[in-house]
């Protein structure tokens, strides 16, 4: 049986990236830039002024004080998004908005509060303190230079980005398409959740968790439904998930007689990678590619699914879409608040409530921890990841915790 | 000036709750709970197989070893999703898949690997080892029991919560409507990103930060684009917005002689609760009530416009949206990498790279910090916040960070 890693190895070998597209700036949150974005400009682009004040010559102010005002005359007015008309000499003073080009001859500008008005129509002022050159003055360039890297292909577009790309002008960019995920849910005992419930079945809720976690990653889920243990009606919805950019079932990969995943992948002449991980929980997880397309068989408990979907999905669809960026889950270290049996030869993934406490991360189980028991993933903030070699792990042992979005 | 501690005491005191809507629960990710679930079964409601193996009675393997097998008599097969036919008597066994119902007299089950077929038609099987009691048996209502409180109103939906609401069949949930937020940019030095680039102007980078923030948080955000330095044109827009759950326009707001924002709010009979922050970047914020609805002026900077989103306006439409969660951005404390010289009486928002290393986080700045700045925007992951009685806070100190999406 292969590790969790040689698995993920196997999963990230060969990838096929999705195709970019163009889209509009305002339709890109959270997507994945597929170009090198440069300024054609300096931002901003002209020396413009910090604050609403008055922009000066900064020697006009040498030894100003208290008892050595200077008086300045106010020979006119700046507003944002105009050119200055006037220029400046000795002596005089142009009133300024946040924002607007500094006036020729002006070298600094004085915030209004530091100022006193000393006639009635505001053509004088009168100075205390003395300036310091380039003072109140945001320089040409400041922001970000013309011809600069701004960001690069593979860099999730978040807030501050998609708010510098306007910046530059960038009505339209390239990103990845999003990758068409298909999810289908196989199982005689698996009933969807508008029918009426009857005894010995379970209520589908893997297509729900699946949905869920390929849209948190921004992809796009096709819901192919849940299929009986039919042979033939599961190799037509198998040949159906194949249409997209990657296939994942849900259920049928233990050892029962009615597991019939994997028997229908290879009679659709699948190329099975691997078929088990040394992992708990979850162990059965087939991957392959079949018609050129990746495919998943999940198992079908509920907690296994999360757990297979999270630790060897996710990052195949993040490698899909171009993603280079570091993913957003992070590995801590934590300080076991409890014992933890293991058994060697099986990496854990146990559901966690991870804290910090005095600028340190604490973790602890979320209670019983068997594969169907989804309810104690509703407050598993983490993932304790035990690996193949320990046992028993003892309550204050540093232990490796991958917190969850 | 208020604290940035009383600025959020004011925009919390009164807020009203978007209305419950219900939808699929397909399309509930990230949606906020307006309703508390019970179960209406137990989950799993029928004792059940977590293996695929033989039911059979335990105390028919009592003294089971290498040197004693036991032998018993495979009388049926049970699959998931079927109900069980045969009842089970001493030494018989029954073949069961994973998650098929125990059958009547079945007290435990055997792994298939553990057991050895002495037949060529399976109707025997040997065992060598001896079970306890309800071994491999998922019992009923071990995941969730009838009449669980299994989420509470203002949750918020992830993955794991969905999968659960599937699993009791709620196909259709109540959450609260998504609030709608207008968002109107100010300015005559602002162009929009369609426009040709003309010298003194400025590409409308606000929209795109605001839109997406306000995207982040589950929210809609209606773009009602940019308004020029117009007074009546500006009254015109803001009615518009009105219209809406928030309003937040940017821009307008310092003490220019073109910031028509606060005069245009007082002339529609607006509230004004305040209308500066004592913090840095971003210092004026006006936030009031106007034709019953609330509203904030940001200022124009990027950055100011980002902090005073992050810091106020996000802990409002998160109430607004019904939400009691934890919220998602978390406090901690990290240790300084630099130098950082604030200016006591302002609460400082100093965009930083926080890392952990060893198990403990360490913070320094991004680079410049002036409020145009977004670049030092996008490298960052993290505020760290410095507090209004501070001055100079050396390298080595311990500071509170908050930590970004």
């Amino acid at each position: 049986m292969i590790t969790a890693n040689q698995a993920l190895d196997i999963i990230l070998e060969k990838v096929s990236l999705t195709p970019p597209e163009e889209i509009k700036l305002i339709d890109s949150l959270n997507r994945i830039l597929a170009e090198d974005v440069y300024s054609d400009f300096d931002i901003p682009d002209f020396d413009n002024s910090a604050m609403d004040g008055y922009a000066l010559r900064f020697e006009d102010t040498d030894k100003a004080s208290g008892d050595n005002p200077k008086i300045f005359d106010v020979i006119d007015i700046v507003r944002a998004g105009v050119l200055p008309k006037a220029n400046l000499t000795g002596n005089q003073a142009i009133k300024i908005m946040t924002g607007a080009m500094i006036p020729k001859g002006a070298d600094s500008v004085v915030k209004i509060e530091d100022t006193k008005m000393i006639d009635p129509e505001g053509k004088k002022i009168q100075l205390s303190s003395q300036l310091s050159k380039g003072q109140n003055i945001r320089l040409a360039g400041e922001n970000i230079k013309k011809g600069d890297l701004v960001a690069t292909s593979g860099s999730k577009i978040n807030s501050p980005l998609c708010g510098v790309l306007a910046s530059l002008g960038k009505s339209r960019i390239k990103v990845f398409r999003k990758p068409k995920i298909a999810i289908l849910v196989t199982g005689d005992e698996v009933i969807d959740i508008e029918s009426e419930y009857s005894q010995g079945k379970l209520y589908n809720s893997n297509t729900y968790t699946l949905h869920s976690q390929t849209i948190s990653l921004g992809a796009i889920p096709i819901d192919l439904g849940i299929v009986s243990d039919d042979y033939e009606q599961l190799k037509e919805k198998i040949q159906q998930g194949l249409e997209y950019d990657l296939l994942i079932t849900s259920g049928g990969v233990s050892m029962g007689d009615y597991d019939l995943v994997k028997p229908a992948f290879k009679d659709l002449g699948a190329l099975i990678k691997f078929h088990k991980i040394a992992i708990r929980p979850g162990k059965p997880v087939l991957f392959g590619f079949c018609k050129g397309k990746p495919f998943f068989g999940l198992p079908g408990n509920p907690v296994s699914s999360m757990v297979g979907f999270e630790n060897f999905i996710k990052p195949l669809i993040l490698k899909m879409m171009g993603f280079k960026g570091v993913e957003t889950t992070k590995l801590v270290e934590a300080t076991l608040e409890e014992d933890i049996k293991t058994k060697p030869g099986l990496k854990f993934f146990i559901r966690a409530q991870t804290t910090i406490k005095d600028n340190q991360f604490y973790t602890r189980t979320t209670g019983p921890q068997g594969s169907a028991i989804l309810k104690s993933m509703l407050l598993a903030n983490s993932f304790i990841i035990i690996d193949e070699d320990a046992d028993l792990v003892k309550k204050g042992t540093k232990v490796i915790v991958k917190l969850l979005d």
